[in-house]
């Protein structure tokens, strides 16, 4: 006998939870098709070498994909994908010519990471992706922003926040502060503000405590400590690079004291509203990267006042650090209000050159990823996650010693009217009928016993308010209509 | 420079084919809701001992599962499912107990098998499923043929027959003529009949032509040769039948001469309608299984007249011979009219024990399997797959030197009133952004040039009827409304 136990980090999911997922995947893909994104469909396996980059990326990355192996095959030749992102990249490199550009697209499905199981890491986990591919326009970017804020909404979740952030303001900081081209490290240390504190990133930024250099992935030392935080969307930024732009090579983060506090001091007034990109340009609009970086947040959120997504949804965050090592322009992270500590459950941002692994032809693009399992996750602790009762309301119950006949075809003109309903599938006592039809949520039962049969009537049970009453088989479908939408 | 190509036997699908597959995932889940099946949901990755039943299948079925590895993980532990029964025979013998019976669930997902790569045979691809577990209830044997009619109708597939079959009556003739416990061999004969003809199959049974002891598994036999052969559906019984009922160990395919025509001469009368069932009532109705098969195909087929299938929807055929040796008692496959030869799109049966391998606690049920990939192939060749535009019907232009805010708030505008609009993400030229709405079977386009901005209205324009006409923004989402439906 075999152990039908669950595979650490491979979660299953009964209706309970399947209902809620799929309701919200559902949501997400009307969303995605509103907005004119159309379906892609990839494959879970992709060849290793695209998958990995030819090994360009980062170690860390490459270690976590599965393998595939055919039996005969040749072991190393396929692999799990580890996002939805790279097998963009393969599809749009390969069909790019007949697709065209911009070229939008979404995708929802299964990615798989070999993380040591443990409390909130995944090995297989679904991410809802949207991407708009070929385009530099800022509508796209104020779009991604509008994208998390409709489908959020849509899935009924409760108050969060989009944190924006765009990468070239903190490189033309760095640069005033004669830091080019460090921005690993201090991206690394910044990222570590709500956990370690100022002091503890100040020493960090100064040399006191030289993590960074001896850890394979500064990302996956980030992400390893906290709960949640191998966020499906995040730890995009330990991926390959070259997938999405270029990868800063390792540095020396020993800043000096003053440099250090600098950017500290800059991050910390770097939180709210459109003030905050006043005060950048005060301090940096000399700089032409930070100009830009601001130039471009405020058409952002220009954009996104025009599309009527609240102030109450976003903030700048201009120290908001993850993500910023991965993408090249705009950046968003979103968590749902009080909940932060739970992670983002949404992120993305503009990425320079999507495929530049697979063509010459240059791809800039704009994206966002949806968590779905933490976002789950996330409303479940809250209770908030919606009926898990689906969309048959009517359970036809099966009378001990009469005709099946009957069941079966009340069932069948039920759904033929577009009403839900179940037949129970044998005879077996009423109370259990009944029972089951509960336990699922059910709101009405049909009942027809051997003298109802014979008088061509049936009972209606309501089954919260424990009412019945009685009808001929003719009204069958205007008293359950009627009953259902009193 | 890595080549994107597409990896051999994992389709891809552009949003061409992706639209299509995605509204018919959609139809088969509303159509399993409505009958009140649930969904679970199970990972892609299982335990090898739980794909292959620590080898007491078919050794070409753990030939074939792909294994998964993890870095640094013991290699052979882990595969992919190769489809999505064994994944629910494990999670319902583990949450039984919580769950209760009868069980009721649907799943649509990829599977995967180690097939060599060529015309018609996928590695991966889809399957959509629902089971009843936990019953023997006729009701539930109906409801699977029921399922087939209603979900194939509502995706619009052109005129289908389900062919129905019982287990024990071809076990009742064989019986009758000394033949008890040699069905595999008879079966794999039967099963080559529309190839290889009545004598071929006569031959092969007196034994002129010993082929089945050969072969690792006859099944790949049967389905190596024909087009499409390689139905996902049907491979199931190629699986470790332990999952699903016993296997019957080899046997020597020798019949006499007599008792091969015997054979022969039965399953030719055997097809048609409830006539078939008088027939074979007439000729094996005094041996007990016959009978009891017989008996139960007759009541399906009562449940069947009071449920509304047409009798043109179904025929009895009593030589259907694939799936017998995996499904114990009623079993079904589905093919579209005249396009018989591209195989079953949908088959399913009764089984005994579902999870004899995980539990001692017997689970009979029935359940059937919707080949995604193969119907939106058939679809596909016979011009039926349907349109591949999708829900959003509005394009909202970005004219060159005008405000973006403008399209971005328009675009909005009509989202919150429930219309699908996109908006383009940079100014192109007009002409570009009309052809790039008509490529995507776009209605109508909403363009507002300076002068429209300046005079606070838009040009609606017909991008069929190439007709134009313009009205004041407020009256945006009316006129728009009304366009899409006059």
């Amino acid at each position: 006998m075999i152990e039908p136990r669950e595979l650490g980090g491979f979660p299953e999911f009964p209706p309970e939870l399947m209902i809620p997922r799929e309701r919200m995947m559902a949501t997400f893909r009307a969303t995605f098709v509103a907005f004119g994104y159309r379906p892609i469909g990839t494959p879970h396996v992709e060849r290793m070498e695209v998958l990995a980059g030819k090994g360009a990326g980062s170690d860390e990355v490459v270690r976590q994909i599965f393998e595939v192996t055919n039996r005969g095959g040749t072991p190393g030749e396929l692999g799990l994908r580890f996002d939805l992102t790279v097998p963009l990249a393969r599809f749009i490199a390969r069909h790019v010519d007949k697709l065209g550009v911009p070229f939008k697209r979404y995708a929802i499905g299964s990615v798989f990471r070999g993380e040591r199981p443990a409390k909130g890491r995944l090995r297989e986990f679904v991410q809802c992706d949207c991407d708009t591919v070929g385009t530099e326009g800022v509508v796209a970017d104020a779009e991604a922003a509008q994208v998390i804020h409709a489908a959020l909404s849509a899935a009924g979740v409760p108050p969060f926040t989009i944190a924006l952030n765009h990468r070239k303001i903190l490189d033309g900081l760095l640069a005033t502060l004669d830091l080019a081209g460090r921005s690993g490290p201090v991206l690394r240390a910044l990222d570590k503000l709500g956990k370690i504190g100022r002091a503890g990133v100040l020493k960090e930024l100064t040399g006191g405590r030289a993590r960074a250099p001896v850890e394979p992935s500064a990302t996956t030392v980030m992400a390893a400590d906290t709960l949640w935080a191998k966020d499906p969307d995040l730890e995009a930024i330990g991926e390959p690079t070259s997938h999405k732009g270029d990868p800063a090579p390792p540095e020396s983060s020993h800043l000096s004291e003053e440099q250090a506090n600098r950017v500290l001091d800059f991050v910390a007034r770097g939180r709210g509203g459109a003030e905050v990109l006043a005060m950048a340009e005060g301090e940096l609009g000399s700089n032409p990267e930070a100009a830009e970086g601001i130039g471009r947040l405020r058409a952002v959120l220009d954009l996104l006042d025009a599309a009527g997504v609240p102030e109450s949804a976003w903030t700048i965050d201009l120290g908001m650090a993850r993500g910023l090592d991965y993408y090249t322009g705009v950046v968003f992270e979103t968590t749902v209000n009080n909940q932060e500590g739970f992670g983002s459950i949404c992120s993305g941002g503009r990425y320079d050159n999507l495929a530049s692994l697979f063509t010459k032809r240059r791809l800039p693009g704009v994206g966002v990823s949806i968590g779905l399992d933490r976002l789950v996750a996330l409303l479940e602790t809250m209770g908030r996650l919606g009926p898990a009762t689906g969309a048959t309301p009517v359970l036809v119950a099966q009378f001990p010693g009469t005709d099946p006949s009957v069941a079966v075809r009340l069932g069948a003109r039920l759904r033929a009217a577009g009403l839900g309903a179940e037949v129970y599938p044998q005879p077996d006592s009423v109370g259990k009928q009944l029972g089951y039809a509960e336990a699922r949520g059910y709101k009405l039962a049909v009942i027809v016993g051997p003298d109802e049969q014979a008088r061509q009537v049936f009972n209606l049970k309501d089954l919260a308010a424990r009412t019945q009453e009685t009808y001929p088989w003719a009204e069958l479908e205007a008293a359950v209509a009627r009953s259902l939408n009193p």
